[in-house]
């Protein structure tokens, strides 16, 4: 962050003075990381500008540190022969994340200026469902033969080594391809190097599914607390790796996305700060427009008793705090079960005892909360008021309650997004319900305590 | 997933069948992370059994591997000797971590189990902040000097490697202990050994500060795309490494600690799946008790428009509807803004131009809301409700969104956590400006087109 800041208003002054020759100078001494985080603090003009002025091994580290938004940035404003350098300077997970946000026709053009390795490896990744495990793979890892002693392994790893995107973990194949075992490149080092690589292997080894999820990657990456995941296909052949960089990008993604459901905000699938007006129009005005049609059943709902609220118009006052109560205490309920169904925490042989402890929770924060409204209700109304308010408070905050554990719940079961279970969704639901209870109980006590209109 | 399903049923037989030494052959031959998920999901008596039977090695592992939560309910069934054995096979930041979640009382007397060494070093690592990047420190790393050749520092390698916690990077100090470079092990292995360590160098490195929130340390691992980074004390010292296994995790309970905050559950601490119903009350009732509060400004507002409420009846069918869509609005905005600070991904110089695009997204969801409210309000009121409906809209929506897109940005810059700006306390907030508004409109509204009572 210090440096951005200390370096941001120096680098523009140097730019404007036409100074590019000491940039370039400059900017070659310094680290990748930070020469990115500069870029995205720049103008889109001198983004390219100073982009341009990097060496090529700099320029690539460099574009490869950068969010695929930033990427696209500066693709737009290259010439077709430096956009080949820099694609085939990125491996091939980092060339897929980039493909995955631009839209078809401009990935096609792009797909056009690699080389046929490197289409045929695009194309590939780019075949594998999005959001799937296959989606995050990279081919450049270190495979070790069995018969190899651990001296010509070393001496293997020094050639391909170079390349591979980790070396931590060696994997090794059967003669048809299929992930037979790994191997923590730790026991390699420390081991005789006239052992041989079978002596190290015990036939344990984990690994992904490329047509997994990539949001169950992350569990299995925090199970076995690796720092990379072999994928292997149907038949076992081991196709490619996961780092566990890319796997941290995933659980933020997938982390983000959750949020934004859980307020009815459709998936962004650029960064906040750069959407425009009219993306975040379109993504939020959905349900809030769907959320209407469930109002008109509240609507409808109050129309019923409009001769009790002309009769006693003090309630109409306790009404928003009865159904907001009803509304939060679901909101609290469905994020808990939607956040610990996303981090794999509970299943489905949890939900009744889960369904039963919340019966429990609600009751209790109900009955607190009908304390709280009778005095509100004296203060606001009358004891009638106070009254009705008491008493339907405990069962709306229930029922509240039980919508927001369930319909995650429910929507997981029929393998829909339990997120969709969103704060507003099951606000506006326990609207219904509150309105229903709250003045049928109203009219109950009026029928057995009748007042004159206040 | 599926080898705890096989397992478990075929394991439980062989304990009631008192077949232990089975199970104890069985077991050794599993690898660690599949008995940890086991053991997760056996009852309390079970699990201790079977813990039991691991061999030590394994034990350890196994134990390194489960939750916190976890590592404690098996402790609390240990005899002594066994807790003494367990903790001294746990790196120092995985004991720190189990310290965390314990009482104080407790790890008092687990510290006392320590030998000195492990001892003063827990307390060394305890005396950091909680959820400082301090906390998540390991000291099992690698030191190379620049003097050294290659070979001479491979060779070092294999003896101190073992017992570190990642050796994919190294580092190099000064002699005074302050970190001046770290080293890629790949850079080393692919290096000729007769070269110095020094010749690799090039006196760039990363690192955390000791005392920095364990959040930025997320970015920073973002940033750098590496799987360990050093940690510094004020003057350079180099004080011991994070793993980014360590930050995954961190990452996943940040984010779940916004999730519950944004609906203002407070920090559970343990798994939502454990919780009791005591915890959870206590957890939740909090801020549900407190937004009663702001309920009696929504209910004070209404009650100064009683006479209209008598005279219109309808309005109050629409009133769910109105003050519901500001609060989903915004809703909506302040999920947006609270994730878009916790990933780093706005600062404070972006503030303006943000409440700015707000204003404008904003109107235009206004206006698409004002026009489905005029025709549910044909639907279930007359011409005159209608039109308050949809002249309330727009105004109650861009409050709702304005109010949510501000509240955490200046709770952000007053130094509070951004997530304090709760859905349901926008949701509240926006209750009181949306009652007022629809009320005073409609008072203006029948001046003007005065009609009869319903």
């Amino acid at each position: 962050m210090l440096l951005r800041h200390l370096l941001l208003p120096e680098i523009q002054d140097l730019i404007e003075a036409g100074r590019l020759n000491d940039v370039r100078e400059f900017l070659a001494k310094q680290p990748g990381p930070e020469i990115a985080e500069l870029l995205t603090a720049l103008d889109d003009k001198e983004r390219v500008l100073l982009f341009r002025l990097l060496p090529r091994q700099l320029a690539d580290e460099v574009f490869s540190l950068l969010d695929p938004a930033f990427q696209n940035l500066l693709l737009e404003n290259m010439a077709q022969e430096e956009v080949r350098q820099v694609l085939s300077g990125l491996t091939p997970d980092d060339r897929t994340a980039l493909f995955e946000e631009l839209p078809a026709r401009v990935t096609q053009g792009l797909l056009g200026l690699l080389n046929d390795k490197d289409r045929k490896q695009a194309l590939t990744l780019l075949s594998y469902p999005e959001g799937s495990v296959g989606r995050l793979m990279t081919d450049r890892y270190v495979k070790v033969e069995p018969e190899w002693t651990i001296a010509q392994a070393m001496e293997h790893l020094r050639k391909a080594g170079l390349d591979s995107e980790t070396i931590a973990m060696l994997y090794i194949t059967d003669a048809r391809g299929r992930l037979t075992d790994d191997l923590r490149l730790r026991k390699l080092i420390i081991a005789d190097p006239a052992l041989r690589v079978a002596d190290l292997l015990d036939g344990h080894y984990a690994c992904l599914h490329s047509l997994q999820p990539r949001e169950e990657a992350v569990q299995t990456f925090k199970k076995y607390d690796l720092y990379a995941l072999p994928v292997v296909d149907a038949d076992g052949i081991l196709l490619g790796i996961v780092t566990i960089d890319d796997i941290l990008d995933v659980a933020e993604a997938e982390a983000t996305e959750d949020f934004h459901k859980l307020a009815t905000v459709r998936p962004l699938q650029v960064n906040f700060k750069d959407a425009t007006l009219a993306l975040l129009f379109r993504k939020r005005i959905g349900w809030l427009l769907g959320l209407v049609l469930v109002n008109i059943f509240t609507g409808m709902g109050i129309k019923i008793f409009e001769d009790t609220i002309v009769a006693v118009a003090a309630l109409v006052a306790l009404m928003p705090l009865l159904i907001g109560s009803g509304g939060n205490a679901g909101a609290q309920a469905a994020t808990l079960v939607v956040r610990a169904i996303a981090t794999g925490e509970i299943g489905s042989e949890d939900w009744w005892k889960l369904v039963l402890r919340e019966i429990g929770v609600s009751v209790a924060i109900g009955l607190a909360m009908s304390a709280a409204a009778f005095f509100l209700g004296l203060a606001l109304g009358n004891l009638h008021v106070a009254l009705v308010v008491a008493l339907s408070m405990t069962t709306v905050v229930v029922a509240g309650s039980l919508l927001g554990t369930v319909l995650p719940m429910v929507l997981n079961r029929l393998q829909l997004d339990p997120a969709t279970a969103s704060v507003p969704l099951i606000t506006s639901m326990a609207d219904i319900f509150g309105v229903l209870i709250y003045f049928s109980i109203a009219n109950a006590v009026l029928r057995f305590f009748p007042i004159a209109p206040t």
